[in-house]
């Protein structure tokens, strides 16, 4: 299994009572599915996982993989921080149709996430999933790093297949691919670094950009893949502007609004989280203006 | 209803299997409860709370209360990243018979954790809860800060009585003692800046110290109350060492290693955290060893 | 000799040419010097000193040498990069009268700032300093931690009398206080935390609201040595408001704008500093009016 | 005037007595000349210049000037603390013959550092140097963020016509390019990103290790701009173990120490920086030793 292309962290709509909408996310992922997107990913940082409740869980990702072909790559994000957890849920996962599940590190108790902790961890979620693993680092989250020197000492495990990046320092990127196998894929996740990262020897992306502009997102990795490097590199400069917005600055309630300005009906995050401000918006649809005619 | 003195943040005993072990919580707080401690605090970041599910958390709250006398506090941590989530599980809390829950702040999600959301967040839990709301700051393990700004508008509300700050900035102690009601509680979370906090206003203290050596945090908080400066100093000075290997050096790897020196049976941590390395345990041991005969 | 009491690290006029302004200077000296300060620290981080040169500095030392009494201290700023440099401010420091230099750190070199690197620097500076040595921790600026291992190093140098240490946190300070021998003086560096500093064996503070507020400074440690307690705690608590806009909030550009507003004329910052903004002006007009009165 | 090319941050040798010599500065600057890089630069971070007073840095000047022919490019680094000061650098510097200077942020006092001040410094010193500055950002260690948003601004002043950014931060690259016009040179930093930095439009690099490898950072340049993404990329992993060793892990200790190895008589640095410890020179060798053969 590979996974080579873009990929999109799919939002988890809710209702009026900030219950979990499945009527909504079916309906968006049907129209992400007539785009050229490799895959989703479900209940990643992006689909407010750390805001359900396992039952809550169970119920996005039934509903997602409804809609969802088996032509598409299908990831669950089962993350959590304890061990014995990420397991149950990434059987759960498993049950329900996931491809694969991606594991963000646990990071609670900073001080003792080391290196030895990490490769503890996954390899007991690795041997214990039904399906392959990816790791899952977002430091600027989690506070805590999983660097090369782990990954390369899980990266042999027969069920870890690869990971997502998500910190923009394409140096550790490049780091990851030296560190690893060939076969072990190192998935990019800032829309912001894409194209450096597939120039180091990432083979995709999971974008939140990608939700919103998976056409540009996905010609991107398609111009880089055909050597077009001058046009890869413009239209990344393209994209830049909106990915920053997506990402730190304006975060899932950015996310949220710039799907609604596109036509997908996701509605608000769950609090704490409040709705994007206006300028958000206002900024948002800036950017995205820009885009309405890329051709695939 | 006040948090003058000195509470113990206990840890959750697992079984062989890393099954709560209600037979050992309850065991351990009836020794406890054979101190002068003033109360107790379950599901802490000490408690290895993240690691439990909802059902594993009423387990112990349950077994807790059940030995807990209704002389001394008996407080709850019931912090959950999602507002609905901490409102429920603070519901949970009040029927099984919490005096107060400590609610640590929401931190996933960094970059949108303003004092607005915060103190959205904080008053939905406030109104909801059935009893007192304790706020919760630990910058050093959630990457967030709930500042004296955000925290002088919550102590207005009816139902939020007080704040633990677990940071060792006394500074800001002080800044949250001015910021708030006198009937507000500041309580410090730092045994190793116990007694400077009490000296700007801290009215208490909530120190996994305080699981391993009550009589000695206790006695610092009776001098200092007292008006005994120069002791209190000194008896500060002498549980600092300890106080610090308990902290971000060694966690609850350390909390709970140190407390099976002192017969406490509590077993070790449920994975991804793992048990305190030999060079843990000697450390703890000297440091704890001068202070088998301090009068209460 | 020993460093109890309160010092005013102060600020180093400039005229219209960017000049060092020594008449000025010596002006603001004599109203000091009318107030109960025990000492004065010139080209200090207050000082501006990064932003003066050899030339300038020496100017600087010899207009406020003349200016200070015997009866108080003087102690001058020698901290450079290099340790020749460091030993060459230090020597020259020393012929014009210094009776003490504080050597901050050096920090541009982060990752080599070892404990034995900090030792070897040290130790050379007090080997060839002709007056006593006070080490000078400001991690806020250098972004380097001197740590109490070192500090406890150090400290048995004949010629390493004390050291500053401006970091808020008390914890810290308290560790140093408890790895030196009695005679090595802490003294703080944050009016913010003053009161709580001196609880924990500080002797004393280097403090830039001791410029601009001398006699509550002076108060607050007068009331903490003679054991009234809810008295210091009392007047920290109404200087902390005035203490936390002197610090990062407005730096350098707030204090002399603060000492303007009460008689002191200093002038403003030298580029790239700028003067402070309006409203940094009406907000330490707010916070400095409360103090008009203050009996010493 | 562009900075295409690699360009080699030079270190300064010191002799015996610890004074800058100029004997081994020229013979290793005629070394390098006989290599394929593009230009110089003296007095950058890896030249000590905080560690050197100003005679001295004329000294190095002056002599790397008389070594290096007008077919390559002569930049010097004049950055100071204050603006009055680097003016007065730069002005040196261009009348010793530099064809560039190199002007790294001012970042002691960090919280004032704002856009503006940035703004303010460097148009005063683009308005006074006799020759094109080139702005420097190095937050890992000054502290402080050159942020895009400043550069675009200064980015229009005509004796401002380039950057270098040391941060690995590819995005953050990409963000300079795009914010600023293409007659702006954006130059990397950070061997470890070259390549991916080339790819999002930086014009060349200011490597650490160019002095090291000159031959191999040279080819990396030059397959990228021949559009042989796969052979640069496969060079640039294997550059990249040498260059994190060169980077933060042992600094100006390290880069000595590997030219030591590799034939360049460039001696220790200054204190406190100490002599690389053996396992770096085992390290580094280890990591050298790979390239001895790399056709230019």
């Amino acid at each position: 299994m590979n996974f080579a292309g873009v990929f999109a962290p799919i939002p988890t709509p809710f209702d009026e009572q900030d219950r979990v909408d499945t009527v909504r996310l079916r309906a968006a992922l049907l129209k992400w599915v007539a785009t050229p997107l490799d895959g989703f990913v479900v209940l990643g940082s992006n689909g407010e996982a750390v805001l359900l409740d396992d039952f809550e869980s169970d119920q996005a990702i039934v509903a997602a993989r409804d809609a969802v072909p088996a032509s598409r790559r299908f990831i669950v994000g089962t993350g959590r921080e304890s061990t014995q957890a990420a397991i149950r849920a990434s059987k759960r996962a498993a049950e329900h149709g996931a491809d694969a599940v991606l594991v963000r590190t646990p990071g609670f108790f900073k001080t003792q996430m080391t290196n030895d902790a990490f490769v503890r961890h996954y390899t007991a979620v690795a041997d214990a999933s039904p399906v392959p693993v990816l790791l899952y680092n977002f430091t600027a989250l989690t506070g805590v790093n999983l660097l090369p020197a782990a990954v390369a000492r899980l990266a042999t495990h027969p069920n870890i297949i690869g990971m997502k990046e998500s910190g923009g320092d394409v140096g550790q990127i490049a780091d990851l691919v030296s560190s690893t196998p060939s076969t072990f894929s190192v998935i990019a996740g800032t829309a912001g670094a894409f194209y450096p990262a597939l120039c180091v020897g990432a083979v995709g992306g999971i974008l939140a950009l990608a939700c919103v502009l998976p056409e540009a997102c996905s010609k991107v990795f398609k111009l880089t893949k055909a050597g077009r490097h001058d046009e890869a590199m413009a239209l990344q400069r393209r994209i830049t502007p909106a990915a920053k917005l997506l990402g730190q600055q304006y975060g899932v309630p950015g996310l949220k609004a710039a799907l609604n300005l596109v036509g997908y009906d996701v509605g608000v995050p769950r609090p704490p989280l409040a709705p994007a401000p206006d300028t958000a918006v206002t900024a948002l649809r800036d950017a995205i203006a820009l885009f309405e005619a890329i051709p695939a």
